[in-house]
């Protein structure tokens, strides 16, 4: 079965103009070309309890196996998507973190700007994007290139590192 | 003096059949290769509790200079090592971390599975590696090449930064 | 108006003898030249309190955009400098680590025995360098390199990612 997708685009002019949200409709035109199942797209303002309940929510509700995020991770006054959601990680996933920052590093220096947050909440995988549409594409590739996020999906929704010898 | 090492297999496979392990056992064959004093070989199951207290026992009793285990750092279900050893952390060493899971990455992007745990408990050097014997061989010569570990050690057991000019 | 930089040598050696700090002294020479307004030097021993504490009154007093501190980071049994910052840090960014580290390590392995902390406390970007003279000015230059620093530096003055296109 398709593994189920819910994407929230953190940002407070596209909260106030949907049409404004480029990033959340590209992650759902890309999964949903690599068969994934997108469930839910969302938009919030860069408020750090309206982007942590929906998070939890999604997690707790159990119906969805990955949640990513856009917008908010930056340096920026009102960036404050990783605040947000580093309480709610059980289990931290530095890997793919440097996966992220290794790979966009290798196209701009100011991918150093980027503050990503990865990792479980339950059995459900949370990852944090950038908010331009450019680093969406480069980061998705690099999660998607080598079945590096389908196997790690496989893993959180209960096979053992043993039986893929994946990462374990 | 010889490095005093003490390695723990963390595997439920492993706990109930120790013919089971093949990743403790390499890493002891690669650090007596390279002149490291083994103390301890054990295994635990994947549970958190035996897993810390089982590290915390050996920083405190005071024998062992560097303490590695092997497997639980994936995103199985089971895999909780990192989760068990991050709280006795009290130095931190993202610089090994980054060592690792860059080293690795060059040989599979599958190595952002891995979720690696280093730092300091007291006078003991703390490293988590995969529970695969590829992966443990791949991670041990990054650790063992250019003097990395050996440095740490040193330091670790009482030198200072500035007189080995490293990390400092 | 030029970027307001304070600097802080960590070090037992320079504390008691002023003329002992290179390191210091040559973030200062660097920063200048690259237009940026050095407005404090302080030396401070490997003590935790009076580290935190100094750069928490930077921070707070409001006259400095970017606090950088040198030594201290490695594993040294004296070395604090990432336990004594990181309880300030408000927002962590692993993404100016991950450059620290990565283009350090380009140079020698080594450079896996540093620990960096980098992040945001209030409107003040803040980062530790190692302490030799030479790691000091490889860190700089990854920093300066491509604008990363004066990127962060004018999100963290008050600029949106989205106006910049960087990180966010
Ligand atoms: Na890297």
């Amino acid at each position: 079965t398709a593994t189920r997708v819910a994407i929230l685009t953190v940002s407070d002019t596209a909260s106030a103009d949907a049409a404004a949200d480029k990033s959340g409709p590209t992650i759902r035109e890309i999964l949903s070309a690599a068969g994934y199942d997108c469930r839910h797209l969302l938009i919030v303002p860069d408020d750090e309890t309206r982007i942590r309940e929906t998070v939890r929510a999604w997690c707790a509700q159990g119906d969805v196996d990955w949640v990513l995020t856009t917008g908010g991770t930056g340096f920026g006054v009102r960036d404050r998507t990783p605040e947000a959601l580093r309480p709610l990680i059980e289990r931290d996933a530095p890997g793919l973190v440097h996966l992220l920052l290794a790979s966009s590093l290798q196209k701009t220096p100011l991918a150093a700007l980027s503050r990503p947050v990865a990792g479980t909440v339950g059995n459900t995988l949370v990852i944090t994007l950038p908010g331009s549409v450019k680093a969406v594409r480069e980061n998705l590739e690099a999660l998607l290139s080598g079945g590096v996020v389908e196997h790690a999906l496989e893993l959180v929704k209960g096979a053992s590192s043993r039986q893929l010898h994946a990462g374990g």
